[in-house]
């Protein structure tokens, strides 16, 4: 099997982007944000936005599937997040 | 001003890069990584490095520089959480 560039980034941005899922599901059944840094939730859910616009300009279909997929999980975490800290003061 | 898809995606970019940075002054300055999935950072440092991989492969300087950043964040986030997950059974 010859490992090309294209696999490599392949395998890349499926690690990437499926990573947010363990993170969701552990936040979204335990509620639990507290070591969670509102600063790079607010970061990264503000970025993968712009790449998901990034993707329509130029009309990728990757870079448009896997942005919008990392946008609605980093975006749920971003919302537990915001509710623990405005509403349980932690 | 007018914003081409350049803009976009170096804004994407410098946001999703920089956000790793409050996460881990958060976690290596209170050590809690209770709230944080194992599984999702050594998924997405893994993805790091094989973006960092494809940068060199394909000789792209900017795909190079934010995954080095990246990488080196996610890392010490992920040592953090091995360390609580192996010596503190959290």
């Amino acid at each position: 099997m010859i490992i090309t560039p294209e696999i490599i980034g392949y395998l890349a941005a499926t690690l990437t982007t499926s990573s947010f899922l363990p993170q969701a599901i552990l936040t979204i059944k335990t509620k639990d944000t507290d070591s969670l840094s509102l600063g790079m939730y607010s970061l990264f859910t503000s970025g993968v936005f712009c790449w998901l616009v990034y993707g329509i300009y130029i009309a990728n279909n990757a870079i448009i599937f896997a942005n919008a997929i990392t946008f609605m999980l980093a975006a749920s975490i971003l919302t537990c997040k915001i509710y623990n800290t405005v509403f349980k003061k932690r």
